[in-house]
């Protein structure tokens, strides 16, 4: 299977039970249910939890056991971009080319929407009765982790305190992507590998393809906000600029940029080598992130 | 040990517990971390760890091996509050006497306050490797449920979108208690009987229990709304009318609301009479709850 397909597959599985997830016949609760709902299926690439499923079948596991981790994973994510997109944070009124969750629904569903896509998430992960309950515990404990104040709450926390100061260096830099996103990917690898009963040299490998994979993304994310298309993205480009944000482009330079995104994908690229022909997603994903203009 | 020393000693457990939880070595996340102590260590009754830890001392267990998970449900009531007061929320400035968490840190800080208490309470649940991963699992289930979108946040979004509502009847007002708050004392003590190895009929007397007492909590704090002192409770009273909310007062009358505190505090009391001598915390409790000014 090429990469396209594979992807669009995966988006597949993953969007069909994500839409099963969010029910509720209280009908004083359908505008949350409707409003964690609109942004949790407003599309996006679902790249968290196809990470998660592909590392398992890089690993030779079957991934249809795993799919509501996976997608307990994806309401993680929708949960952090409706709080990240709100006045008080981002102030983004666009969002996958649709008015964001706040601009639809009001601050306050807003809000409760994205507490309830994170609480629920949880709820969903423990309820996997099929897994063995110390490997889920730890699948918890890890992920919780990375989505907590030590990782992308954090990340988000610093991103906050750090607008309109280009002057947090590469340093800082690379720690607000890595807690912002790069974690959360890790994470997601680290799940696969729990569950897959990976060996050390394997952890090791998926440690370092996880890394560099999460630069990747932040790099070349940066560089989309600078020369990307915005029907494409389906948000404004620039914002980064107009924010007054540090990004690989802004510290370093365009061209510079590219060198740093090209230079990890590599390293990525060569930490996966060693688990052979079952991890070429892994490796087409960066290779993709590379060239990717959404 | 009569109530008030109980109280005392569990909630200084509680306190020296929670002071330890909440460290960060990275300078950038530590304005997020001083918000989230803020709050969390803002004082407080306690009440929904206690309940645990004394469910557990009910059961003839030794509640020392769970004081984490206590301390869990503690960051999650935390994170609800600091959520509740925001300003696309309740509106509040004044907590346990003190400014509320978006007054001192800003909205954005305060958002995330509450997003990281609420995640890293599933982290220090799921971390908790010394239980059995099975029940631990099963906690981890059961309080997300209580907490999430089916509970908690569900509460929340029908209390937001009933502001002004008088009209919601008093089937509205239960399901309003009930999934603000009841369901969360409910999920507290199904915590312990799970841990704890309740049996069958422990199981159902701690169920409805659970119930009334809650249910007596609420009555007795719309009670405290109208005829409290604001310098016991550290908020100002009289708010519930200001903002037309409905209420067992407001629906009702100050009179028949403390018949039906009185009615719910003997219910629950009777619920646990099987459960013996070791059960007297859970029965001076729901008493307490009737004379309580704060």
């Amino acid at each position: 299977m090429n990469f396209a397909d594979y992807m669009k597959e995966q988006k597949g599985r993953i969007d069909s039970r994500l839409k099963t997830l969010l029910q509720t016949d209280v009908p004083q609760f359908s505008q949350l249910y409707k409003a964690m709902n609109y942004s949790l299926l407003a599309g996006g690439k679902r790249i968290r939890p196809i990470l998660l499923l592909a590392t398992l079948e890089a690993l030779g596991k079957d991934s249809e056991p795993y799919i509501d981790l996976a997608c307990a994973l994806e309401c993680v994510h929708s949960y952090s971009l409706i709080h990240d997109d709100l006045p008080a944070m981002d102030d983004d009124d666009l969002r996958r080319g649709k008015p964001t969750n706040h601009v639809v629904f009001g601050e306050g569903t807003a809000i409760l929407a994205g507490d309830g896509l994170l609480t629920y998430a949880f709820e969903l992960m423990a309820a996997q009765t099929h897994i063995d309950a110390a490997k889920l515990a730890r699948c918890i404990a890890i992920f919780a982790h990375a989505a907590g104040p030590a990782g992308m709450v954090g990340g988000q926390a610093f991103d906050l305190a750090s607008e309109g100061n280009t002057s947090i260096g590469r340093e800082g830099l690379e720690l607000l992507h890595y807690s912002k996103t790069g974690i959360i990917f890790k994470a997601a690898i680290e799940l696969a590998a729990v569950l897959g009963d990976a060996g050390e040299a394997q952890k090791k490998a998926l440690d370092t393809y996880a890394f560099y994979m999460g630069l990747t993304f932040q790099i070349t994310d940066d560089i989309l906000d600078v020369v990307g298309d915005e029907a494409s993205l389906g948000k404004p480009v620039g914002s980064d600029a107009k924010n007054d944000k540090a990004t690989y482009v802004t510290i370093f330079s365009l061209d510079e940029a590219r060198r740093m995104a090209e230079e990890a994908a590599e390293k990525a690229t060569a930490a996966v080598e060693p688990l052979g022909p079952k991890a070429w997603f892994l490796r087409d994903l960066v290779s993709y992130m590379l060239v990717r203009t959404k």
